[in-house]
């Protein structure tokens, strides 16, 4: 950030009064710059015994397969927001149900939420982000072609609490992928 | 948003490509500003049978009383952002538990998820944005002077849960206070 938003002139990173970090602030008209953390919405589709990964058609990790997830978008509930990433991304018909991972990103300024969801038909179209959509069994999820540690994560505990038969909510954080050695 | 913090040109307001929503794009140097939401990170603290509220030295909602809570803020997770908010606003010591509560308020397009704490001595002080913080029993709470839904939300799931001798976790979504009639 260079410039105010507001009035367009230069802005510095200061710590303003009564604050404890600094900011962009905009000398000419006072605004404060604040910047925050976004919420990431995805969903965990079954069809019987199956999960609905899509593969990625953009960067990052052009190629690599997730869950159907993206952006918090202002006006909408993270519930309405899980809905639609899973309608823009995988062309899917769902019925929505609780979230069951919380996952705090910290190195990119995001918490990742997912929910639980049932596909209505086995019938999906990848959108425009995605490569393809296709059901996995967990004994055919393409662990070392995940694109993210958090999507990772939210498969691990969703086949565990499958295993238990339990359905609780999980919180965690992940931190950067480890560069392949 | 009038102005591309990137480089200063005026902003306009359009639908980008392979979008859905309007954006505020910079015609001269192509930046696409993406406005999302915010979460705000908060506890309930207990001290033996009595939860901790502070009562606003802010706008809005003056003198009203509050959880402890504020904005997450970049480079922390959540767990960090309320313990942060916790001794910001109360000047308390905790020890922080699980969330318990995360309530959707879309028309401020924010997200706000409270934690269970407990209080680890009853010497607390209330920071600059706080004009008292207070121990209240249940039927002590100041129903009919609580500053945000959210808050009243929170609190209502906290008690039910302490009777029931259940630790849940609680999801839902509130809108905008009515004026008072």
């Amino acid at each position: 950030m260079k410039f105010c938003s507001v009035c367009g002139h230069e802005v510095h990173s200061t710590v303003p009064p009564g604050d404890n970090r600094a900011r962009f602030c905009c000398a000419r008209c006072g605004t404060i710059h604040y910047e925050n953390p976004n919420m990431v919405l995805g969903t965990v589709c079954t069809w019987e015994d199956r999960v609905l990964l899509c593969r990625r058609a953009i960067e990052p990790r052009y190629g690599f397969w997730t869950l159907p997830a993206g952006f918090m978008e202002n006006g909408e509930t993270t519930a309405e927001g899980a809905q639609r990433e899973t309608v823009e991304e995988a062309g899917a018909r769902i019925e929505l149900g609780p979230p069951f991972a919380m996952i705090d990103v910290p190195h990119v300024n995001q918490v990742h939420l997912f929910f639980r969801a049932a596909l209505l038909d086995p019938s999906f179209e990848p959108g425009p982000e995605s490569l393809e959509a296709k059901l996995f069994r967990e004994d055919e999820i393409p662990w070392d072609s995940l694109a993210f540690r958090s999507v990772t994560q939210a498969l691990r505990w969703f086949f565990a609490d499958r295993r238990e038969g339990t359905q609780s909510m999980h919180t965690g954080a992940v931190g950067p992928r480890r560069s392949p050695s």
